[in-house]
């Protein structure tokens, strides 16, 4: 039986070569529809934000050297000369010894250095309020610029615009950014047992899970996703699907061949693409270990074909721990692979867990809250490929490659799937 | 000054009143567009999965007594009679001392009931295979039914539907699921200092923030955001937006009036709205401690009116905290308001933070990787209005409301904000 696992990666050199593919093109979108998108340039303030002293609560606009000292048993009075209007600035001055009414986000009128809370102030009547806190200059006060200076870079490029970023944006009158194109993904299964969806299957006939479950986790990725259905096992109709799914796509997951056969029909297939070169033949990682990667050269740019392993299964925790980071990192995030930045949680393994060592293993668990108030880890038993397996799991527990296997009561990273968006 | 601040609730208390409004109706979607919504009724699987044993490894089909004591240094001798092909059951049977070919997926052919991994074996040739590993009946076997049994709940009600869950409805060729509808969002901001963002602000102006940012929370919570635009401070107007909002929404995100004036208008306006009723004054939560729940009759349910902090910064973090798992209630999630099943991260706090007792603290914080391998947790400085706190910050971390504040050096949880989808 041949294998075809004569190229093995490690999996941070599988991941050097996923950073050798380009991130995307760029491409000008409107505001409202970039969020969770990555800025592909440098974004310029055209203006300073705040475009003045502001205050950021309600209370009176004072100088803060009439306060000095002031306190609870030891007020200062001062002269009530106005009300600011929250829409334009005072056509007053504040000199030393007055204050004036201000909501927050009114204009500090001139003379005045900061803002006193009301709830530390007592308006005594006949034009005159108590103040019974002292304050530093500037304090209660947003200054002019302090969040984008005019001709400075409010957002660098390479930021994963978040609604904070997209509120920064439109603050400015941003209307439209620069970002990376989404990455186009096809997505195709390979096998003459899997049939489709819509079908009934015969015993030794399975549906075809991946095209579902595979376009689910590249949109979550930020991907566009297109199916291109079911490919029998023969190579000349694997060729021909595989070349229009190239053409048409940055990347191109192909998956579903559980057997060797078909294994080594899409290893023949990459190998008779136009431009192709077969990059891996497997990564010393568990779930996936069967994974393949090649590039095929398009007119513009490149392509990357990944066969997925068989297992569904492993095709889903393939896809979490590294082609998930690597369509994020094709639409361009800078650091997606680094596993240190991505949702966990902290929690307690509840018993040993054996690895193999010079792979890494990535075991499923699911999570419970103890009695003690900690999170527990409970590992999924249960061979690999049941479905159930991912459906019990709220994440993952990555055991280094040099490492024998975790001890229970080990406190570890649960890499969490994560639920609704 | 009338602050308005006559009905606080404290935190879980106004998660009280927020699971008092009715999950929305339930409505059939296509399994496409499935992933993140929340399943309204069980899903009974009408077959089982697998449809047969199959075998999960490639190897050979065995019987495990076959191989009792078998070792490296004690092998076992099999008579090969066939290969069974993945796409139908074998037409023979495995007898004692026999062994036939299997692929990952293939149906476990009559007799047999365990797969030995090709690893673990040697073809002799004429027709005799080397076996060097004992078995377990059904070791490396996917039992019929182990995934889903004919008749038996495969998915309960509740359930967010993820990847995995896509795929097991998948593969139990079910095309469409009974999910709640995503909650309708009206968003829309008031203020006479409030311009569109594609208009240039005057001094004292500022353009309309949350529009962009709150359109960006609600569809990462999975709501569908409409969005109204500005509001003059007139109470007419503000009372006919808000009658034509409830009646187009189920949740209605009102914002932007940060001065008391505007505060006290939209009490106004709510208390003028046919069948509102005015839940609470305010939440002991900061930032967000202005915030106002309404519930307004219509027609067929209700609709959940928001009157947002002014503060653009305050108004993101109450989502976050609140709005954000409002929605998800809404959308039919069981636990979303249970922080402990939110993405974080476990970090050390560099110093210490204060806090008042009996309100509720959110503490924005950005992440460093520390040299000692530990993820650090830094409070963002400046003043809490300001876009860049939040900017600067990957999540925030919760001090308790009868806690007095965090002790630099202690470990917390940062809930995170979240990056790309």
């Amino acid at each position: 039986m041949k294998t075809g696992f004569f190229n093995v990666l490690d999996v941070q050199t599988f991941i050097e070569k996923l950073r050798g593919f380009a991130s995307m093109p760029v491409q000008g979108i409107a505001l409202e529809e970039a969020d969770g998108r990555v800025l592909a340039q440098d974004v310029l303030s055209g203006e300073d934000l705040p475009l003045a002293h502001r205050a950021c609560m309600d209370g009176y606009a004072v100088r803060a050297a009439d306060l000095f000292g002031a306190s609870e048993g030891n007020p200062a009075y001062l002269e009530h000369i106005g009300v600011v209007d929250i829409e334009r600035p005072a056509d007053f001055v504040v000199e030393a010894g007055q204050c004036a009414t201000i909501v927050t986000g009114g204009i500090l009128p001139e003379g005045a250095d900061a803002v006193i809370m009301v709830e530390h102030t007592q308006d005594m009547g006949a034009g005159t309020v108590e103040m019974r806190k002292s304050l530093a200059p500037h304090e209660n006060v947003m200054l002019r610029g302090e969040d984008a200076a005019a001709g400075a870079v409010a957002l660098t490029a390479g930021t994963v615009l978040r609604p904070q970023e997209i509120g920064l944006l439109a603050a400015l009158g941003i209307q439209s950014v620069s970002v990376h194109r989404r990455p186009r993904v096809g997505i195709f299964s390979t096998g003459d047992e899997v049939i489709p969806v819509s079908e009934t299957p015969r015993v030794g006939q399975v549906r075809d899970v991946n095209s579902y479950a595979l376009t689910a986790l590249v949109q979550r990725a930020g991907g566009v996703a297109t199916c291109y259905g079911i490919v029998p096992d023969v190579q000349s109709a694997l060729e021909k699907m595989l070349a229009k799914a190239v053409a048409e796509n940055d990347v191109v997951l192909l998956s579903g061949g559980s057997s060797v056969g078909t294994r080594d029909l899409t290893m023949a297939a990459l190998d008779s693409l136009d431009g192709a070169t077969v990059i891996n033949h497997g990564v010393a990682i568990s779930p996936g270990k069967p994974l393949i990667l090649a590039s095929a050269k398009k007119a513009q740019g490149q392509c990357a074909v990944w066969g997925l392993p068989g297992q569904v299964t492993s095709a889903q925790v393939v896809m979490f721990v590294l082609g998930m980071p690597f369509l994020r990192w094709l639409s361009g995030e800078r650091e997606p692979f680094d596993q240190r930045g991505w949702p966990s949680r902290r929690a307690v393994l509840v018993r040993n867990v054996a690895s193999r060592q010079g792979r890494e293993d990535y075991v499923r668990v699911r999570l419970q809250n103890a009695e003690s108030g900690e999170t527990e880890a409970v590992p999924v038993t249960g061979k690999s490929g049941l479905l159930r397996t991912m459906l019990l799991a709220q994440g993952v527990v990555r055991i280094p490659a040099a490492s024998e296997g975790l001890d229970g009561g080990a406190t570890v990273d649960v890499l969490l799937f994560g639920g609704s968006c």
